[in-house]
């Protein structure tokens, strides 16, 4: 969730802004479908669009958390889910959840990229480092499902999603080793998440089930 | 949880020691209603009573916590959760329920208030200091929730809550901000967030859902 | 689940492998019965195996992780999941859960006692110790469980488990305190826990319930 470290070109951030943007609406929607009220509503929102790069900074020790250095992200929250009570009604759901599909996408290949970078340069072995930008792009859904009391999307519908947040972060790990610059990775490593992302939403891709029997 | 860098005057003492011990028997009577063994009892009592300044202090990266610092306090929720599963029966627990109310109360101030103060303290500003302090008061009956595979009561229950611990910790800001001491900022921190809650619990007041038709 | 900066004895390196990979099959036969797809089943059956170390960890500010040291341990996770989803069938469950009944009580044992003895050295006093390393015995199955959408086994089957690892870390506490060295405070503590969880399941004993009425 937050490249803050790195210098991002002007296309990153505004990619990164319509992606955190996409999983906060992520945790709305999911917090009014529970029925929580505004408190519960904020919290989920919240850690839907923080909760993964928080929980990557926790693992990894760094301080401060993005949304600590910018803490109007955190006001952003606050007016974001205002505006949503006020004004989202049921039938804006379906066209809402439709409409983040592909901001999703883009933070679910930005995320992965970051983190891994993030990890990569505080000296984590390749492996380590592609995890933590999975947990970056896709704990915070996590996190969101586990406090609405649902066994996390990312585990259950079968749909890739960590798995390609995990392939973009080994172009990461492939444009650094290579000896490609930060922007570089980065960019490359969110177009092929994101395009793998695209991909199995068109074409249908299913993760693997255990067929027991 | 753990205002314990804090010089607090005795009666403040007074107060963390009965609702330390209100948001203990909040997990107790959980983990009774979900028929939990003596393991979990104690587990989400010990949630319940310390998880909110626990997970304040691993956000904040602060060592040691307060129950690392003062063993004693685990070896009461032990003797505690002893006590209560040989001596309290199904008839003692709507009493209880009701008796917890007003030290919650006290608690749910004094945590937030002692929140924020540490995290003003640590240098953050004061938006996240407050959300700090909130996180201390209500995050161990988040946890406690969690646990016990509920939705967190403070997210659904739609009484001012969290909102009160809010409030309390932006006059612990502004006490901070108007050159008062510690102690007046804690005393009026926890002094507004009780009075909001017993406010809020005496007028019925309520946060607002989310109608979505 | 790292004993790593201890030297272990070669039997304490079989018993740690035997017991990581019963951890990890406990987490796979979860993620099955719920159906998780091939992300989801990785992710279980990696908290089940390292969750309780890096939950222990995280509490003590150490780092680096055992599985950040040793990636080549998360590779086994993936290679054991795709292993598992080719190969196990709902024929080989019944079996396996009967199987690892074994190693997953020594794992118990060790990773209670190396917890503590772990915790110890950091200059815990004893009963936080302990603790910790009944946290490293157990969380991993917690977070397994919160994950899935249960309340924890460890918190409701009222089977001596917690209570067993608590043992062994008050035995690791004893060596020490009468001048004992790592390996033995280590062996005996293992010894101790695994000896009590085998008496348990033999003798069938019971974690007192909360007789409510």
């Amino acid at each position: 969730m937050n490249p803050v470290a790195l210098n991002l070109a002007p296309a990153l951030w505004a990619v990164e802004f319509a992606a955190t943007l996409a999983f906060a609406l992520s945790g709305l929607m999911e917090a009014s479908r529970k029925q929580l009220d505004a408190v519960g509503v904020v919290v989920v929102a919240g850690l839907a669009a923080f909760g993964g790069g928080t929980l990557r900074d926790v693992l990894l020790d760094r301080r401060p958390f993005f949304w600590v250095e910018h803490p109007h992200y955190v006001w952003g929250i606050f007016v974001l889910t205002a505006g949503a009570m006020l004004f989202m009604r049921q039938r804006h759901m379906k066209p809402t959840a439709r409409g983040i599909v592909w901001p999703d996408a883009l933070g679910l290949g930005l995320f992965a990229a970051s983190g891994t970078l993030l990890s990569l340069d505080a000296g984590l072995t390749p492996l380590v480092a592609v995890l933590m930008g999975v947990i970056t792009a896709t704990f915070g859904g996590v996190l969101r499902d586990i406090v609405c009391n649902e066994i996390p999307t990312a585990f259950r519908d079968h749909r890739p999603y960590a798995l390609c947040a995990f392939a973009g972060g080994w172009v990461v790990v492939a444009v650094r080793a290579a000896g490609g610059d930060e922007t570089a990775a980065l960019a490359l490593g969110t177009v092929v998440a994101f395009a793998l992302r695209a991909l199995a939403l068109w074409r249908n891709w299913r993760v693997p089930a255990w067929q027991t029997d």
